[in-house]
């Protein structure tokens, strides 16, 4: 199986990684603290019902017990609301998440694609594409976005996600909105349709929410998901596994709710690193994509930027500096690349090794 | 959702958990320091190949990479292996573990039971299975067998398996065997396919085994399976999500398979607490059926054992010990119990109980 994804660490000899989206600033304390106590009680099966985690969960967001669901990391939930829903044909839009296709192809859905255009900066355009979903004669079940998107990083206002969703809904389109990253935006409740949904009217919304990157918690797995539509949730629940979420997960979760200042800094971390490295990355001559999350894309506009021999990626993982290549995205090539944001310090070592390529390659 | 397993110490007040097969030992010494170093890790993905896990499983049953594959729990692979398999019909064996037929339910697969006896003491004659097999004009196309049983603890020895396993193979039937307490079997190799499978032929098999129980992991997650036909687990990899073991369970499984020491005390330990409880029960006037495994299986014969008010569930519940109630398995009662077996102390603890509890009654 090839590695699709950032993160792969493990193939290659990496001291740097800057290809998966983490908080920069690792695990929370009282994360770490409560992953270290559950550790003692690990020997027990999990509460498959999660049912504390869920308790705390609606509390924070304002959402009943019977509108949320928990998975093992937000893919999992992926899965399984595809197996739910079962859509005979679905929109993606590309270039964005892998996951949602791989998830569709288990049920053999057939996959429409709305291209996002190099000529708008890759953004998407809600004009345009409520447009299209008007007039296209295709019947469209289901519908994934991600927003922010990954990899341009480019999030859609919540006035903007309201009309989209109201076309959505005339049209009987299944939504799956993924927040995972909305918590590095500046202003995460701008872009959030959680207050949208919470109001009622929109059954057809499912948002997905990951612990695994605002709270550094990759390698734990916990994702969940909201939404009014509560015949959906229990459907899902029918067809996984009872103990989908680890006893290790659920604790980390629930010490995670608690972390409000980590988050908080985190934020302005991003928000200012973020400017430091797209500021740096343009100087350096790269044509940098107008991302608002926690990673930048980035496209590679060197003469020979796609000569196998000298792209980018292998230049930095011979200094054992790991990016992620995003050409296996639909409509991209290997001249566009992702990196997450972290910390200055990290942020100028990464810098230095780009500068040096570059001289080297003048 | 209804709390349908074992170990749902979440919703009662428990402080004596009999409910839940776990290794009575916890967590050996070389798994937990292993977990605690892994927390120090967990901000970056997991390996989505489990690469370095599924080499050393390799080393350790003598199969190649491409025959093993690891899940977030057994469970998670018995959805997967169905999704996979497809079958239109299989045949589940009553009573045995519920997974079965909530996987099937997610591929709206049929399915046809072959019911246990009592009067045969819930054990499974290959000799008559294999004639059903024959006989049987419906076209079966996947079988799950539990070997030992749950909750019966009963197993089928290595050469009953192969007459069964090559019945089915001249049927086309997909055989899923799940081996995940043969570890606790006093002679485990006698009962185990592994050895017969790795000898080709039999690529229909898949076999399923689990960290959980041996090595009280049941709150990290860790399963794996392990078939000679490489397409099927291909086919896997390509229908789950790529990161569906967590960074914990993947350093978790590596420590446990250096835990040999630990994994021959709890088979000393098993084989003599077993015959232990299994005395006292009878003693005790119940009716206790022949579990091989670290679990007993025992019916309450007692006038009034199916009078709700009385159920020995209820009257132990009181006292906050918890006991497996098998009345949701399919062909069995309310007066059918099953309970783990743990170590002296604790068991002794717990026939006291059970002895105060039908002495009141007397």
């Amino acid at each position: 199986m090839e590695y699709q994804h950032g993160g792969d660490i493990y193939t290659n000899q990496v001291t740097m990684d800057y290809s998966a989206n983490i908080n920069p600033l690792g695990l929370a304390k009282g994360v770490k603290k409560a992953l270290l106590q559950a550790v003692e009680n690990c020997s027990c099966y999990p509460d498959s019902r999660c049912s504390k985690l869920i308790t705390e969960l609606g509390a924070f967001h304002g959402f009943s017990e019977k509108q949320l669901i928990c998975g093992n990391g937000a893919a999992d939930l992926i899965f399984q609301i595809v197996q739910v829903i079962k859509p005979g044909r679905a929109l993606l839009i590309a270039p964005s998440f892998l996951e949602y296709e791989q998830a569709l192809e288990t049920v053999s859905a057939e996959v429409v694609w709305y291209d996002l255009k190099e000529s708008d900066g890759f953004r998407l355009s809600v004009k345009e594409i409520t447009k299209w979903l008007k007039e296209n004669d295709q019947e469209i079940e289901m519908l994934f976005l991600c927003n922010p998107n990954n990899p341009t990083g480019f999030a859609l206002p919540k006035e903007e996600m309201k009309e989209l969703l109201d076309v959505c809904s005339q049209k009987r389109i299944y939504c799956v909105i993924d927040e995972c990253f909305n918590e590095f935006l500046d202003n995460p409740g701008s872009y959030s349709v959680l207050e949208l949904i919470s109001k009622g009217g929109y059954d057809h919304v499912f948002v997905l929410k990951a612990f695994t990157k605002i709270y550094a918690m990759a390698g734990v797995r916990l994702g969940y998901g909201i939404s009014t539509g509560e015949k959906t949730i229990e459907l899902m629940n029918r067809i996984r596994q009872p103990w989908s979420v680890s006893a290790l997960a659920q604790a980390a979760g629930e010490a995670a709710l608690g972390e409000t200042e980590y988050v908080k800094e985190t934020r302005q971390l991003i928000s200012r690193e973020r400017e430091y490295l797209k500021e740096n990355l343009n100087d350096l001559g790269f044509l940098v994509y107008d991302s608002m999350a926690n990673y930048l894309f980035f496209k590679d506009t060197r003469k020979n930027a796609c000569n196998v021999e000298k792209l980018l990626y292998n230049e930095l993982l011979d200094r054992q500096v790991l990016i992620r290549s995003c050409s296996n995205y639909r409509g991209l090539d290997h001249t566009y690349y992702r990196i997450c944001v972290k910390q200055r310090m990290e942020n100028d070592a990464f810098l230095a090794v780009l500068k040096s390529i570059l001289t080297k390659g003048e």
